[in-house]
């Protein structure tokens, strides 16, 4: 059995939690927390620890998975408990990527422990397409479009405008831009072309749907640059049509083969999730077996999805998947 | 530079040699063939030579690839080249994988070389994709259509007919099954309800079409579990209109998630290929560069796409890849 353990417990820390009961090889045996233990209710009846008695299960578990934040949780706590554990995390924010790896390679190899940051599809699945399409098609053209799926962050930063109660914002690829994709065309794509955004929002008493709807879609970065349409809806509504949280999205290569290139390819990966955070759990937990894996090989470092070979995600043997897979 | 050879010079050893102008690390140093070298004119300047000379290559060569065929070529072949360099094939009878993988593992590893098997798209991409899907998403269900695309077996077996002159056979997924699968709704398929035949065939003079047409759709293995098309044509249109060999197809993994299953996630990868063998050569050439550097590492062994880090396929460094691919 592989020992896992969680640090936090939201969307992320539950997925995992469910996950695990789908692979019969894993048993979860601990959440760590910051708050009171006590005060939280694990859906299973798995252990809930304080975070400040983490050191004592250095032995008792062979996998952390870091399920907190990329903003300030993760490139504090990735590193810090490397030292220990195995540890496994879903860190996003791409550029700050090459610091965080440094980071948590120096703490693993210090501790004899592998790393693996960054997983889960975007980055993670989606990476890996990505990679795999541009070693075989060396000469192309890369399309990654998102949705239609929740953006947290847009969501959140919806919430911020004054008089806005809550809110949903959907991120929508622009079917125009797909099918010109699909179609091998090589369109060049401004951000305005390849998504659009749809916005749920709830408003406080009192305030104004026109001044509302105007600062959504003029705030930089989030939405100035794209299409957006913006709905006001009671917030039944939003707790019966927009609780949960699809995602997805499409990896595209467009390349061309032959002497004189006269052939054209199209490789394509796409997800349609109903749940995003229970997907990148499940990526999560494919990992952790990896790692789990790697250092008993005695293997020792931060690694990410493009270092990892396939066969240490499944929990079938080697031949079993040569026979059944391959 | 990576040194490559190529022994056999049919569709796959000539997409070999054009894949590798693609790739600025590698050079093609020879075709090796079973025929006098002076018959065969490549289409680059390659040094062309017989098979019979190919021990004199040991030094002069880092990766071979092999571009024979998977029924009497190869099982031959990989194990013997296998002896004498670091060997990568296509391999695609896939029931008979587990003995072909030992065999060349008993002797790659007696030279200490690395050999990769079954490399390509299916075996090879489609394997990748069906292996990932399913570590991610242990419970569900795996669905794998081909084409629209050109069967060299099925064409090869209508030209057997007696009465045919010559004919392609296109192998087409049902659109009504396809989304089914794309809708989640996880239906039971048969043979004949998830892929159609489409057949030309040129007659030759006096042949009885009817005869010809029975025999076509009533043929065991190839044909009677399948819905199939005749069409009859002249040659010029043939030979206008069927003289590509495009291929392609579908992998979709379909799972639930959840405490109480009650997400359901699809994964879907799919290829669109104007040429089938210069798609599989383009797969090849990435995956010889995983033979050099695994073979650089001091490691051997016979491997399958599941046992090859991605990062292997690619010329870019593991920061680069980071940096512009994580």
């Amino acid at each position: 059995m592989i020992r896992l353990g969680i640090l936090g417990y939201g969307n992320l820390g539950r997925g995992v939690e469910a996950a695990v009961q789908q692979n019969p090889d894993m048993e979860l045996c601990a959440i760590f927390t910051r708050r009171a233990p006590e005060t939280l209710k694990p859906a299973t009846n798995v252990k809930v620890v304080s975070v400040s008695e983490i050191e004592n299960w250095k032995d008792k578990i062979d996998v952390l998975i870091l399920c907190g934040g990329s903003a300030t949780d993760l490139p504090v706590q990735t590193p810090k408990y490397a030292k220990m554990f195995n540890v496994i995390d879903s860190f996003d924010t791409h550029a700050k990527i090459p610091e965080h790896f440094a980071n948590v390679d120096a703490s693993v190899k210090e501790a004899g422990k592998i790393g693996i940051i960054s997983v889960g599809w975007d980055p993670g699945m989606f990476s890996l397409n990505r990679m795999y399409a541009n070693a075989i098609l060396p000469e192309g053209n890369d399309y990654t479009f998102w949705g239609r799926g929740v953006s947290q962050g847009h969501s959140d930063a919806i919430r911020r405008v004054e008089g806005v109660l809550d809110a949903k914002q959907y991120t929508v690829p622009v079917e125009k831009a797909l099918n010109a994709v699909k179609n091998c065309e090589n369109p060049t794509l401004s951000t305005r072309e390849k998504h659009t955004r749809e916005c749920y929002v709830v408003l406080k008493e009192g305030a104004d749907p026109k001044k509302v709807e105007e600062e959504i879609k003029n705030m930089p970065n989030y939405f100035s640059d794209y299409d957006t349409t913006v709905h006001f809806i009671s917030l039944d509504e939003l707790k019966q049509n927009h609780s949960k949280i699809p995602h997805g999205g499409f990896v595209f290569r467009t390349g061309k083969t032959g002497l004189n290139k006269e052939n054209s390819h199209i490789i394509e990966y796409n997800l349609k999730l109903d749940s995003n955070p229970e997907f990148t759990s499940s990526v999560l937990v494919a990992y952790a077996r990896a790692a789990y894996k790697l250092n008993k090989e005695g293997q020792t470092g931060c690694k990410t999805v493009f270092d990892i070979a396939p066969a240490y995600l499944s929990p079938k043997s080697g031949e079993e998947l040569r026979k059944t897979m391959l």
